[in-house]
Formats: C-alpha cells, sequence, structure tokens
C-alpha cells in the first residue's frame, strides 16, 4: 500500500494522464503538455522545442507603444517566477545583439493608446520554433494577451525549461471579460488589488469592475466631497494618487478600469457625511450588516442631481475609461415610500410605483453621466423603465435580464452565472455560456461579454486568492474561447490544476492563504490533524451562508475553516473519479486501495482532531463536523468492502445514518465527499 | 497505525510539552504557553487573561513621538494577521472613550529622534492584566521592542485569542543587533528589503547593515558618480529615494540602516564605469563567479581619494547613520603586487607588504569618513594596522579577532558564527556567545552586539525567507537576553517553532517559498513523491556547497532541492527525539510506532520519485539522493527492528553500507537523518 499517499491530494491523477479536448502535442518524449486557459482560438504543434534558460531574452520591434516594455518586463518576470531563473531584467530592442540563448521578438504593427478602449485589437499570433519565439499583434494590448499564453506554454522537461513549437492564431470571442472587485464590504490594500490585476493578464480578463461604494463604505478620496470618504470608510480607502496608479498598472497589461458608485440603493456610506441626499433625515452611520437596506438617494430633489453632478465630474475626470457604472441593483422602495415629500412628487408626476421613480432617477443620472463625456452602465434593474440605448446593462439576477436587454437594443453582460463568491465549482460556472439562450441571430453582437464577481462580504485580503483562483480562469474562458471548445467539463478540470500552478507562479496565493489559514484554525492541534476535516469539506454554497449565519457583519472574523477552504475540494473530486472507476470494476485490487486510502485518512482525522476541540473556539465548532466525518467515512469504507467482497454491507443502516446526518455538516459547511459516499452506499449490496 | 502522521512534520511533537526554560505560565486550563524570542529580562506571570478581540484598540500616552503612532500600526497589523480579525485600523488617543473590549496603551516618557541613534534606551514595561495592558519606555523605540513582545504572546485558548496577565521588565543585553543583507551578489528587491525589516523588528533586531556594493554589483544610486549604478549593476538598484524610504521605513521600527561600501577589495563593480580606480588597467566587467579577486582600488593615487571623498561625501548626506561601514575584506594584494607603480610607491613610503599598503588605505578613508562626521567601521582586517580607537571593528573570521580589537581598544561586533548563509542548524548559532571567552573585565562593554550575517552568493529574494527565518530569531535572542538565559538549546529548540509561526504572521515566507520551491523542483512527480526526500535533507554546510560546485556564477538558478530545504529539517529533528526515546526504551510499542512511522514513509519515497526523474533535470539530480535515502531508510527500519525484537540486524553489512554511501548524499545535500540512523545502527546488535 502506498502509504505516503495517504494524504491524498488528487493533484497528481487530475494532471496525469487524463484526455485533454485540445492539447499542445508533447514536444519530447517525456515532457508534459502545458495546460491552457483560456485556450487559444487556433493552434498548430510545431516541431522541437524552445528553451527557456539563463540567456533567454526579449526584443521589442514596431512602432514605440508606450506599454510594449512594460509587457516584456511582465513576461520576464512571470518566466522568472516560474522557472527559478534569473532572466535579464531588461528587455532588448532589435538591432542589439541577441543574447545567447533564444530570443522572444514581441512586434506591434501599430500603437496602443495610454489606457485600453472597449473594443481593442487583442488578437496575436504567436510562433515557436526551436530557433526563436514571436509574438505579432496591432498593439501591446494583443501581446499582452500573447505573453500570458506564452508564459502557459512553458514547461519543464528532460533538457530543462522550454517552450514547445508551436503556431497560435487567437483572439477574444467576447471583448469585455471583467472581474468585479468589491472593495466597500471589505477593502482590499492597493497591494491586494494589482496583484488581482496580474492575475488577470495571467488569463486575458481585461476589465476590472471597481466596486468602489456601497452600504458598508465609500472607498475612493473625493476632493469635492470629501466627508465621502473622511466620514464613510473607517480611514480604508484609496487616494486619487492610488487610483492612478492603479489605472497605470491596469493598462500597463492591457486592462481597463471601469469604476462602480452603485446608486441610488447602496449608499448608506454616502450618507454619513451627506445625509441630506437620503429619503429619510439622519444622522446614517457606516453600515455594518449585510443585506439590502432602506437608505436610497432621493430622487425627487434638484440637489440630489447637482450633488451628483459635481461628483460624476469630478470622478469621470478621474477614471479615463468611457464607461461609467451607476449600479441601481436592489433598490427596494422603503425610503420613498414612507416619505410623504416623495410620495406627493410621485403622485404630481404620475409615477406609479418606486421602480418608475428609480427609472426616473436612472434617466437623469445617465444624462450627467452623458453629459461629462461616459457611457453609463447598470445593473439588470435599471432596464426597468425607458433607457437610452447606449445604457450597457449588467445582468445579475439572470441571463434572461440579458436577453430582454438585447431584445431592447441594449448591449449588455452577464454575471449571474458568475459570482465567484457563491463558491459554486468551477464546473457550474463553466456550463454557463454568456449567450443567452434562444438569441435571435444579429443580437448576438449586442452581447459584449460578463464579469465574474467577487463580492465580499465573506472576502478579506487573506482568503481573496482562495475564494477567486483558479475558477476566475474558467469563467476567462467561457469569455475568451470559442464556444465549442468550452463545453468540456472533465478536459476543463484536467487543466485546472496545472493552470492553479501556473497563477501562483503569476503571483496568487491561493495555495499559501490556504495553508496559513488552516494552520491558524488548527493552532495547537497542528495543521494535520486538520487536513483530513480541510479536505473533505466545502463552504455552503449559494446565499446558505448568510442564511445560517444572518448576524453576521462587516467585522465578524473571516478565520474559520469555512474561510480557509477552497470553494471545490480537490481531493474530493480526485476520489470522486476514484469511485467512478471502481464502481465500474469493483473487483479490481488497484481500483479498491484508490478508494480507501483517502476514506481511511478521513476516517482517522478525528482520533486526532477530537483532543483539541476544547483548545480554541476555531476548533471547538468542528467537533460535530470530525465527528460526522469520521461516521461518513466508515459508511464510505463498509460500502467499498461490501463491494468489493459481494457480501452485505456491514451495518447499512448505521451507514444510511451517518449519510443522512452528514447532510448538515455544521461550520458552514458542506461534505464535498458527500454524493460521492451516498453513492458508494446506494451501490453496495 | 496512526496512517496520517505517516507524512511527520515534527511540529506537532516539539511544539507540544517539551519543557522551556523560561515559560509564561498557560493563563488558563488548555491555553498553550506562548513562545517568545528573544526571551525577556525579567517576566512575572499573572492572573487570568486579557482578550484580544474586534473591540481591541490601542491609545498612545505620552508626548508627540514621531514614530509612535507607526508602531501602534505595526502592532494592530501583526495582530489582525495573526489573529485573522477586522481589528480596528486606526489608533486611539488617550482620552477619547476606550472602544469595548480592552485597550492597550503604549506610553512614552520622552520622544524619539527621527533615526535611532547607536545606543538608545530600548528598555520597557508591559503589564497585561484582564482589565487591558500598557507598554511603557522612554520612546517609541522601546515601544517597538514591548510590541514585538505583546504580538508574541497573544494565543487562541479556549475563550478565544487573547494574552496572558503578566509583568514584564525588558531591556537588551547589547546595543548592536544587526543582520547584513547582501544585496550586491544577488539584489533583493525594495519590497523583500521592508518585509526583511518588519521581521527584524518582530524579534528585536536593529540594525540593517546593507551591504550595497562588492564585485557583483554597486546597488545604490549615485549622482556624482551615475556610471557606479549605471554601468555596475545590471539596472538592478535603489534609488536614492527609494534608500530615503527604506530609512523612513527602518526608523519607524526603531531599526537603523548601516551602509557599507566594501574598499579597497570586492570593488569590481565600481571599476566597470570607473577603472581608473583601479591599481590596474580596466576595462572591467562585472564579476560573475564568486570568490576572493584581484581588483583593488589604488591606494596610491591622490584621485583615488579624492574620488572617494566625493562619494563617501554624497552617501554620508543619504544615510544618516552615524556609523559608516568601509567594509575592508579579503583583499588579497594581487593588483598591488603586480603593479610597478605601487610597488614603487611601498618601496619609496617603507611599506613592507600588502598589508601594510592596506592600513595606510584605511587610515586615509577613516579620515575622510570622519571628516564627514560618521564613524567608521571595517571588517576585522582593517585591525592590521594603526587605527585609531574610533573606528568599530566587525568580526567575521573568528570570535578572536574581536578580542583583540577590544583588547586595543577598539569597540567590536561578532559575526563569525552568526553566518546565516552557512546552514548551521540554530543550536550551533545559538551556542555561540558574542562575548569572546576570557575577555578582561572592563572591556565587555567594547563589546556592541553582533550581527547575523546574509551573504546572498545562494539566496535570492525567492529563498531568501527560507535562509533567515527563524534561524536568525535564535541569533537576535543570543544579542538581546541575558546571557544564563540562552544556554539551553533544547528549550530553543522547543520555542522555535511558534516563534516561527508568530514570523509567518509577521509575514515570513519561509513556509509558503519552501512550499512553492519544492512544488517546482518535484514538477510532474508531485510534491507528495519529493516530500519523503526533502524531509530528510539539508543544504551542504560551510563553504562546501562553493567547493562542489566551483563553477557557479551570479545567473546559476537556484532553484533546485538544495534551494528549496531550509538549513535545518524539523522532520529530521523530531526523528532524532523519537530515537532518543526509542533507544532509552526499545521494547517499548509506542516508542518503536515513531521511529518506524518516518522511516517507512522516507522508504517509500523512492518509489514515488524514481518513475519521475527523467522528466527534468531538477529531478534527474535527486535520483542519486533518492535511492540513498531508500536504502538508508532500510537500514534504520533493519536496525530499529533488531533493538525491539533483540535478535540480530537484518542485512548489518547492507545497513552499514548504505550509512557509508549515504554520507555523500549528492546535490549539494546532506542527509539529516544520517547521524540518528547511524546511532541506530551502532545500537541495533
Amino acid at each position: 500500500m502506498r502509504l505516503s499517499t495517504l494524504l491524498v491530494c488528487g493533484v497528481a491523477v487530475l494532471a496525469a494522464g487524463l484526455a485533454q479536448a485540445q492539447s499542445v502535442p508533447a514536444p519530447a518524449p517525456g515532457m508534459p503538455s502545458p495546460a491552457l486557459m483560456p485556450l487559444p482560438a487556433s493552434m498548430t504543434a510545431g516541431q522541437g522545442r524552445l528553451a527557456v534558460d539563463g540567456g533567454f531574452t526579449v526584443a521589442l520591434a514596431g512602432p514605440a507603444d508606450p506599454h510594449l516594455e512594460a509587457a516584456a518586463r511582465t513576461l520576464i518576470q512571470r518566466l522568472s517566477a516560474k522557472t527559478g531563473q534569473f532572466l535579464a531584467g531588461a528587455p532588448v530592442m532589435t538591432g542589439s545583439a541577441p543574447g545567447k540563448g533564444a530570443t522572444l521578438t514581441l512586434m506591434v504593427t501599430g500603437v496602443s493608446a495610454d489606457i485600453p478602449a472597449p473594443k481593442e485589437d487583442e488578437s496575436y499570433t504567436l510562433t515557436v520554433t526551436p530557433g526563436g519565439a514571436s509574438i505579432t499583434a496591432a498593439t501591446s494590448i494583443g501581446i499582452n494577451r500573447g505573453v500570458a499564453t506564452f508564459a502557459q506554454l512553458v514547461a519543464n522537461g528532460p533538457q530543462g525549461w522550454a517552450v514547445p513549437a508551436v503556431t497560435i492564431h487567437d483572439q477574444p470571442r467576447f471583448p469585455w471579460r471583467g472581474l468585479l472587485l468589491d472593495v466597500s464590504r471589505h477593502f482590499m490594500p492597493i497591494a491586494t488589488v494589482e496583484r488581482t490585476i496580474d492575475l488577470m493578464q495571467a488569463v486575458k480578463l481585461n476589465v476590472l469592475h471597481w466596486h468602489l461604494s456601497d452600504n458598508q463604505g465609500f472607498r475612493v478620496e473625493s476632493k469635492v466631497f470629501p466627508r465621502l470618504h473622511q466620514l464613510g470608510s473607517d480611514g480604508d480607502f484609496y487616494t486619487q494618487d492610488q487610483v492612478r496608479q492603479v489605472i497605470r498598472y491596469a493598462a500597463d497589461r492591457g486592462i481597463r478600469v471601469v469604476p462602480e458608485f452603485d446608486m441610488p440603493g447602496h449608499t448608506t456610506a454616502w450618507l454619513v457625511g451627506y445625509p441630506d441626499l437620503a429619503s429619510a433625515p439622519g444622522p446614517y452611520a457606516i453600515e455594518r450588516h449585510w443585506g439590502v437596506f432602506d437608505p436610497a438617494l432621493d430622487p425627487t430633489r434638484d440637489s440630489t442631481y447637482q450633488f451628483l453632478d459635481r461628483l460624476v465630474g469630478e470622478m469621470t475626470a478621474l477614471f479615463p475609461d468611457p464607461y461609467f457604472h451607476i449600479g441601481g441593483d436592489e433598490v427596494n422602495g422603503e425610503q420613498w415610500k414612507a416619505s410623504p415629500a416623495v410620495q406627493a412628487y410621485m403622485k404630481a408626476h404620475g409615477l406609479k410605483d418606486t421602480a418608475a421613480l428609480q427609472a426616473l432617477f436612472t434617466t437623469r443620472v445617465q444624462a450627467i453621466v452623458a453629459a461629462h463625456g461616459k457611457h453609463a452602465i447598470g445593473w439588470d434593474e435599471i432596464m426597468d423603465g425607458d433607457m437610452p440605448k447606449d445604457v450597457v446593462v449588467q445582468s445579475w439576477r439572470d441571463a434572461e435580464s440579458l436577453k430582454k436587454a438585447a431584445l431592447a437594443g441594449h448591449a449588455g453582460i452577464l454575471s449571474a452565472p458568475y459570482y465567484l463568491d457563491l463558491n459554486w465549482p468551477a464546473g457550474r460556472h463553466y456550463a454557463a455560456d454568456p449567450l443567452p439562450e434562444n438569441l435571435p441571430a444579429g443580437l448576438e453582437s449586442l452581447i459584449l461579454g460578463g464579469e465574474a464577481c467577487a463580492w465580499s462580504e465573506r472576502l478579506s485580503p487573506e482568503n481573496l486568492d482562495v475564494r477567486l483562483w483558479p475558477r476566475a480562469a474558467v469563467v476567462a474562458e467561457k469569455l475568451w474561447s470559442p464556444r465549442d471548445m468550452t463545453r468540456d467539463v472533465s478536459a476543463m478540470y484536467a487543466r485546472l490544476e496545472t493552470v492553479a500552478q501556473d497563477l501562483v507562479s503569476a503571483g496568487s496565493r491561493h495555495e499559501a492563504a490556504r495553508t496559513l489559514l488552516l494552520t491558524r484554525v488548527a493552532g495547537p492541534a497542528g495543521l494535520e490533524a486538520l487536513l483530513p476535516l480541510a479536505q473533505t469539506v466545502q463552504p455552503l454554497q449559494d446565499y446558505r451562508r448568510s442564511a445560517r449565519r444572518p448576524d453576521a457583519v462587516q467585522s465578524t472574523p473571516l478565520n474559520r475553516l469555512v474561510d480557509a477552504v477552497p470553494a471545490e475540494s480537490a481531493e474530493a473530486r480526485a476520489f470522486s473519479l476514484a469511485v467512478d472507476r471502481f464502481l465500474a470494476n469493483p473487483k479490481d485490487v488497484e481500483a479498491r486501495a484508490a478508494v480507501l486510502r483517502p476514506l481511511m485518512a478521513w476516517q482517522q482525522g478525528n482520533a486526532l482532531l477530537a483532543p483539541h476541540v476544547a483548545a480554541t473556539p476555531l476548533l471547538a465548532e468542528l467537533a460535530g463536523p470530525s465527528a460526522k466525518l469520521a461516521a461518513l467515512a466508515d459508511a464510505g469504507i463498509a460500502a467499498a468492502e461490501a463491494l468489493h467482497t459481494g457480501k452485505p454491507m456491514f451495518d447499512r443502516a448505521g451507514g444510511e445514518k451517518a449519510v443522512a446526518d452528514a447532510a448538515d455538516a455544521g461550520a458552514e459547511l458542506d461534505f464535498a465527499i458527500l454524493p460521492t459516499v451516498t453513492r458508494l452506499v446506494k451501490a453496495a449490496p
């Protein structure tokens, strides 16, 4: 028995040998196939490989694009981090003597603007031969896309690090491929924002949707209305210099920054400093709870629009992107219904309900935004009304609203199936196409793309990467790669672990943070005692966490086991695949061993953990889940033995009870292995 | 058998239950004793505990010290990182209503200067009761020391995070407690330098000795001689603004920054831009090899001293510390012997050898430094001559030179036994006292302290923390804590793992980097296949790595197994302790199991790794070591079985051969477990 693999991490199983829908043929015997995500539109294998070693240099060719050198530096840092070699710090201009070893030439035919535009030519051609490589694109934007692919192609092989010979022609399926980062519910420091941008670049995401204000915090410095950040941020905000720094950082990576100032709801933090904006008198305090709240800007007073005109004026000057997100979601209308003045206004203007009043508000704000030279984008609620076609709709409630928007002539982007904070497995995000079903032909061009969303009620700077990566990469692939290439969920999972490792070399802390957080939870029990439980659980999905813990607030610590474990357990997935193979051939000794090994390790976990459960509150809440795991693993072992021997399952009733008890793991967790153990028990004689 | 502990990390064993020479009594049943390093001079336990929860706030009291708020912010960040709670971002001034929950008051009686001085009052009193805590000190320097202790005291217990009630009176044994960071052999980016300063603060180190120039790079911007950094740095240097940033960052933590410009040897990088400074004609190129090289500044020409006067003038203005390190080590005199002009000069001036010529150089440079208002410090070679007593001597060759310096009236600091890059185990550093033996009483005050040294021939920004932490903490303790408290090596090890965890929360990447580097080495084999070997090896100590690989150069990758594993294997240490217990009672079943478990896991490693050794060069070099480990583990198992059963050891000859073969592990490694397995084999019947 291979005892040392008892603490099974499904990595080796996943990465080795599973079929890929489209693979780069191994360039030499024994050299692994690199895993690409997003998959390129078109790829042809060549012969041989191009070494990436200490002599590797980068040359720039074409007109002097302001971001081209930055793209080269990004690549060199990525390769240094991935391979652990000291690579030349500075790119080499063409015409200089190439360094010994291979050269990668980055060639542009044109010059990018200072900041990326909404519809750039992001296509590139990547050619790799044993003699050298080149990435050719219209501007540095396409170069950034090719650089991301090149970095993913680099792998270690019998002769060292290399890129396989290949020719790639690539361009995105959708032009708007975003990540929403909610820095209001929990603030994310600048370094965290920049690291997120690095990781976006690695998977070709090109829009940072910066959700800068909400009930829980107004996070950007305003010089015209300083009480917004002074009183609405607990001191956690970005200065305007920092905003410019982030915009430059993103532009160097071909990434747009779209700011959101969500209104008229989600504005409690504004009202702390400016209570007169509200539809009911103050005073207001920063909202510490989660949910939908009553305070809303007063749409019936000119003073509101005068304020917004000045604020939008300031912010549209600070943020150069042509789009300006005005939010518009979750306005419950309660303050409007309770306000006699607002009710009187509605009556006088023939507004039949609060939705109509919101539509009026949206119309006036859109006009302000347009007057400042920007295009407005808002959440799908803003479509309840007669909006100019220019307004882009972001669908979060369902894909149907995206279709409605397109039918009404609005461009739109889809977020509904891409909420990363709801802890869905990667496959569930991957199964959702950005194009609504049955969209009339001819309207497809109105679907600009979509955005993965990182709402931060239960995200901190500490666990952000655990929550985002690598799952954001599968959304990135849905938005970049041709539709027919993104249908095979198993093939996606076969690439995902290697992609996740590549993201670590791009700076992702999802592995290191998981270990750090688990070690903190384990405390005096020690990490090894916690790992069995940690490998078998996942956070509750959808909105079940908030339903289970409605008293959670902004300051509620995110330091529990549920905050440490990724949305999707790799060990559980590997276990499921092992059970698949076992159920197909239960007499097979190897297949049985592959199922029993993890089950026995998980069954042992409680003996290791139980002695320590009184040591700290972080451990105390795990007493129940740990005991349930032991019983669940027992049931799995008994079922597997029965399947293998053909004899009836030992203590079926106890096993079925363990399965039933495990439906509610406790501590805001689900047992990721429960469906698989259930299959075993059901199948057992 | 506790199968899940097969991948034994000695952590749980080390941290639990081993006696501490001086412990803080657990404040409540089940609450662990915090581990402090450095140990405070005086500590008395109180009753109860002070909760550190979401209501925790910090108040400042006393005159407005410019660094006091920074010290408070540092503490709050440390506590947030350690506990995973969202703690208040801003300290609270006294007089404001204290937040709900405990308050820590930081009280100074005086005000610190803008930058720390060489002999500050670093003493502090820390008082913790269930009602609140206070740290009182002369200035923010002592507050920084107390803050470091407070952060180490915080631990999780049955009622959550808390500090045990305690009263501590503390002050350092030595005033100069430094870390030399060599940024010339391999450049360390600003973020790395700042992270290192954070970790220094955590263990009360108070001098960053910034080794800024050497043969391999001149790393700081010079405006008066720009070709120094333009031609001597490969573009990797600190701007003067960045230098000021680092000095401020350090000052906020009560840490001095002492710059070193090593001369007249170790200057090849200067000579690329200014070859006329040398004692032989150029041209010169940046030195890429390691070792001692011939180029040296020409001490016979006035132009050399005119250059140095301007450079020292510039750098003494940039670096505000009163001390200026002029180096002076490893001058082999070859260029001087080969130069007719220099030989003529020596003859004319009655200088009998190159040592005398160097002494002349040192005298003139010291005068320049003094003329610019600074005190010179240099390596112990500069004592070969008639130096002003003002010059401080840094002893690197041996402790004897420190004694000689003191006898000659020079103050000195000791580095010889504190070279972290030589990969000694912590206990070996800990056994070396900074005070030379048999130093006449009355001269003790001339021993200012010492410095741990991080020479970076085999250090990169990636593995720096693996090389420095936690071992630098034991040097910090030798320099801070009373001598009688720092004699017990076992007790030190009992605290070290918990201290290492605390350093992770202070930002150390030693754990995360180890995992990242090991994962990269493992490549297609997977981390689990590599761990058995990784747990059992250590890098060659002393200068054996350079002897084994004399062809290593600046660009030689530091991405191999030897670069990933820490100097000291925790698993090997735990194994040694387990074998101690087993040898005392070989019939005991538990003791036998504790020895066999790791041996069997290590014995299995080769079966996991061998199939992959052709996959990459990083794995290919491990084929030999992995096979040797399997044989060594076999020998240990056979010996343990023989001891347990009383029967003669199976295949003793084979076992003894395996032990002999393991003396040279290969791949620049030693088997950390070899001495322990040797003990087993020798003891076996």
